[in-house]
């Protein structure tokens, strides 16, 4: 155990199911997180700019009532200049058709302002992704986005820290719950307008569902994908299947063959570098490992050079999945880009001697 | 790039396949290691001390030719002892008999000579992990161990650094490739014999293999993920199913129902710490995860508190994926415990910042 824990300041941008499960995690986890964090302030749409400055307030505080609405004179980004924070969380809506602003300028104003960013918004990743890593590197900031793709899955922080000198050559996911889940019910009989509401009580589906059916969020992840993997894709060359076209052909095609219906996502870079994606709805085999999934299983194969297929699943993701993502990008950037500053040698601050391995309490 | 490369000097204890395979690996990816590898010595039992004092060969002179045999006055504590190198690479023999004997004596010298540590063995830390990893700590050095279980399956590495703040309560294994293949091949009314030696030439059965097959290896793999992961556990206390007194019961079973027979491990922590583990010969129904499963193919289901739980799959292991995690463990053990010590901050030596995620050589 930690007896000295340094108070991390945190600055939520929206204040959605995302923020307020984080904020429960962090609440539940204080006894074991290297740091105290503190939330310095929190905007949100609805109830407007959450904020005393100067102070901080405990997760446990927030979880019993936010703060009180201050006016912020100047808007979003000049609370995010003002407020004392650490780190900005950045949780608003990815909104694809203004490909992913405002929430890609709240992460410039945050980097530019010295704060690290850890977001679970894939549009500002998937459409501004080389200008913000250039950016975090030129202020010496940490960008992190663990929960853009398949919520927490730890697929980047994976790709990061446990393969090196490792290519990939082709990635395969199911990345979209809902799209999978109708699929499966309507193979079952089940109306497409019930499964999807079945989705929607679940909280999976995206408020326009048709964004998943039609493999727009699945695109989206493949940009996030390629943008960090390899180099960028453009929306418009990722092929999509749209899914009432299409999916009661392979329902169909799939009954007869014992196969499964699915979304399934293809990303491969060819030998000169050229990256292709699509999202196709298809007819998964028996042999196949996405055989295996399931419900709203979200699951992606690795084909590398090293370490040949690896297969990752995450059986029911859910929003605490997702808020996990988000912890461990937090717990990343801390002990990346803020205890190095504070302690002599990183040496110190192993992992491997801190909680996470050993965790006892 | 990095233009300026710092040499890492390695000895290796052991020069069998999985040595020649690193360093066939270290070769291959010497443009994009972070650090320049060199040899400083090599110890093999049927081949003597390869080295040539005050001298190191790189990867590429190795795999022409080894350097040329010298006597060590005192045996292998006295060549790990005298040896210059940064990190020493054991990997001799597990000796399950002689409890990870000599091999955790190879460690312990090493490490208390001021050497890192790299094994791809699971004997000493099966039976040695708490007093060889407080002796690491006592001596600053790291000790690394990714290859131990399921070859180079980021399985530590994943916990150490992508699942922080999380605990396991479960894990289920099929982490053995010979049982489960046997099992596959003999359902599908292959003899035993026949099924075994398929194993052997694709290399993967152990030189007694009825150590896979009655679950001794996977037990001993239990005993690392136990210690690893929670507190040890005693050999004698690990419930294993006799391979000849059980298979074909499984395999009818199997049969009848549907199912796969296979090689499961199931590890639990009980609510007030208790740890119990098996090796257990069962039916795994179509539902189940490992259903999917077949070949050589091993993996892992960790049932966590924060992430649900997360199926991790290697299609068919091989020996380029345990020289991976090797090599894996090694570039940690540079960026943790090597590099730290030679540049100012480690916020310098991001991983993000280097090859890995952006590595287009």
């Amino acid at each position: 155990m930690n007896y000295y824990r340094p108070v991390v300041r945190l600055a939520f941008m929206g204040y959605g199911h995302v923020a307020r499960e984080t904020i429960k995690l962090l609440h539940e986890k204080a006894a074991s997180l290297p740091f105290s964090p503190a939330i310095a302030g929190i905007y949100t749409r609805k109830l407007g700019y959450r904020w005393v400055p100067g102070k901080a307030f405990f997760p446990h505080e927030i979880v019993q009532e936010l703060p009180p609405a201050r006016r912020v004179q100047g808007g979003p980004h000049k609370f995010i200049e003002r407020v004392q924070a650490d780190v900005v969380i950045e949780l608003t809506h990815p909104n694809i058709d203004e490909r992913g602003e405002p929430a890609a300028g709240y992460i410039r104003t945050a980097l530019e302002t010295g704060k690290h960013v850890v977001t679970a918004n894939k549009g500002p990743i998937a459409f501004h992704y080389a200008e913000l890593l250039n950016l975090a590197r030129k202020h010496r900031r940490l960008l992190r986005f663990e929960s853009t793709v398949a919520d927490g899955l730890p697929i980047f922080n994976l790709v990061r820290y446990s393969l090196p000198l490792t290519r990939i050559g082709r990635v395969r996911g199911l990345l979209n719950s809902t799209a999978n889940y109708v699929l499966s019910r309507m193979a079952a009989g089940v109306p497409q307008m019930r499964a999807v509401a079945e989705a929607r009580a679940a909280g999976i589906a995206e408020a326009d569902f048709q964004l998943d059916l039609d493999g727009w969020d699945s695109a989206i992840k493949c940009m996030v994908l390629a943008n960090v993997l390899w180099q960028p894709i453009e929306l418009e060359n990722i092929t999509r299947d749209a899914f009432d076209q299409r999916a009661q052909e392979i329902i169909a095609r799939a009954a007869a063959s014992g196969g499964k219906p699915q979304q399934v996502v293809t990303l491969t870079r060819s030998e000169n570098g050229d990256v292709h994606a699509a999202v196709r709805l298809q007819v998964t085999p028996p042999g196949d490992p996405f055989y295996s999934l399931s419900g709203y299983d979200l699951g992606l194969i690795l084909e590398t050079d090293t370490m040949g297929n690896l297969f990752l699943v995450e059986q029911s993701p859910g929003l605490r999945q997702t808020a996990f993502g988000v912890l461990a990008d937090l717990v990343d950037i801390y002990l990346r880009g803020i205890a190095p500053q504070r302690e002599p040698t990183l040496f110190d601050a192993d992992p491997e001697q801190s909680a996470t391995l050993t965790d006892d309490a």
